[in-house]
């Protein structure tokens, strides 16, 4: 089993490592290789198994086809230009995420060796302009540049699986929250923000209402779920390979409530408040209200408590404090 | 008022441009020129206004530029690589259907001057993996390489409309029957030769069962909805550009029961049925049963009477009977 994690460098990219470190099998057999890749070479793991690393633009055509060359039995496609960023640059989010996804798909369509394509889209897929809940069923109406980017992809990997080209499996991953690190460009970034700063001593800024709603997941299950797609039999999916990942639908405001409840209500003082309308404006966009059937028919897990999310994360991923 | 169709060589398009030239005026402006472009240079047409005529391969994205700089005020995108050839030939429909429409979308967002751009979609973009009938917020879920590329152009088209680069509408249209002139590599096309070659004298072979069902439209119907497309305001579609054209559903019995209304039961002798299950496939993944509301209320029009479609081929597209 040899595996390559594009967006290997990435956060989800990492766990999603760590977990199949951890694992040492994935679809019954022994991990003998990891490539993490991502556009600028990750760090190293350990594991139980030779991990390598490797710099790669997936806008480079040439550089895609030289690391696909390497016959993966799996290969998970996390790597993205988000959302904010895909909607301040409209050409960079086209460059990775429009044309970096097909040429990884036309990469693999050259090979004799199918393999097993791990497809991370998103929620932002999804829009408020259509009837809600969002189902199985419904329309991806993208309003901003990375969703339709995302959409886009979804397509292609269902047709390069139909034709046997690639086994792919699309799944729309809900924000995931608590991320650790620092902020970064995604539109949603501050999700994780207003939880992580103030548990870590720093101040936050909320941008929205706290009436505001996500449909989210914590690392821990999203990287779980990550792994299950990838042992599933692409015949169950039968001929629509995209599905949405189960999450929580909470606010901004439940949030907070729970990060009082889990570190004391002293430290929601470090969250500041103020409309940002740009990120406003993207956030209300996506759906946070979604009916995951599928997906939990296929076995796939789901959070049902926030504080848990909390914990996790003050268990694994938070900074340690200083002194 | 400049107008320029790509695919104008193309019935639809030769249709729709004929039917320019009777109006006269677009959006409620006299036509000052109307370019048709095509792989091959159109014929010329009868019009009060300048025609011109392009050769255009819309994968060349230099090819494309060079014309898109005509600065037109609507361009009709009608252009296309067809399902079943699409199907047969993988490379040859990406290149036109996926980069060309890419390009085209590409060569408007550097001009100053918006167009309007009417893009033709298709219901290939729906299948029949879902719960019927389609609505107007029912997932794209090709069945199709044609159907795939052709929802990913209206991906494109609705992030290019929202970001002001073109003023898009997509339409899918239904199957278009009765076609004048000869089959096509269109899995469809036989559609309109179980009714075109008898009404001519000539044998024709239907390759699927009877009781099929297929969301058709007129020539006439198609060609005045795209009209109207055009002469909407933007605004009226919101953050949803493209839609559903209203069709009708009818089983191939019935189509063929119209027939020998018309025509008389005799000429019901010239059609063989021999199944082909490449052709009954693909026909069998389109969704046949739709529901256009949002057309509707946009003020678009629907064909209602088989038999009324049979007339208006006889009157303005049968071969003139010989001798």
């Amino acid at each position: 089993m040899r595996i390559l994690i594009i967006g290997g460098g990435g956060f989800v990219g990492r766990k999603l490592a760590g977990r199949l470190a951890e694992l040492g099998t994935l679809r019954g057999a022994e991990i003998a290789e990891l490539a993490l890749a991502d556009i600028a070479a990750p760090d190293a793991l350990d594991a139980p198994f030779p991990v390598t690393s490797h710099a790669l633009d997936i806008a480079d055509r040439e550089a895609v086809d030289a690391v696909i060359a390497g016959d993966w039995d799996v290969i998970y496609h996390l790597a993205a230009v988000v959302s904010a960023q895909a909607e301040a640059d409209f050409v960079a989010g086209m460059r990775t995420n429009f044309f970096g996804t097909f040429n990884l798909f036309e990469a693999c369509r050259g090979r004799v060796h199918t393999p097993v394509v791990v497809y991370a889209s998103s929620v932002a897929s999804f829009s408020t302009d259509v009837p809600q809940p969002i189902t199985d069923w419904t329309a991806t109406t993208p309003q901003t540049s990375y969703g339709t980017q995302k959409a886009i992809g979804e397509l292609l990997l269902n047709d390069y699986s139909r034709r046997g080209f690639i086994d792919g499996r699309g799944v729309r991953l809900p924000t995931v929250v608590v991320r650790p690190g620092k902020p970064n460009a995604a539109a949603s970034s501050f999700f994780s923000s207003i939880i992580r700063e103030p548990l870590q001593g720093d101040p936050a800024m909320c941008p929205v209402a706290t009436d505001q709603e996500v449909w989210l997941s914590s690392p821990r299950v999203t990287v779980e779920n990550l792994v299950k797609v990838a042992e599933l039999d692409g015949e169950a999916l039968g001929g629509i390979r995209n599905l949405s990942l189960p999450g929580m639908t909470i606010t901004v405001a439940a949030m907070l409530d729970a990060l009082g409840e889990v570190a004391g209500e002293n430290v929601l003082g470090l969250v500041d408040h103020e409309r940002d309308e740009t990120i406003e404006k993207i956030v209300q966009g996506w759906s946070s209200r979604l009916e995951t059937d599928r997906a939990m028919e296929l076995g796939l897990d789901r959070d049902e408590d926030f504080g848990r999310i909390i914990r996790d994360f003050m268990e694994t991923d938070m900074r340690p404090a200083e002194g």
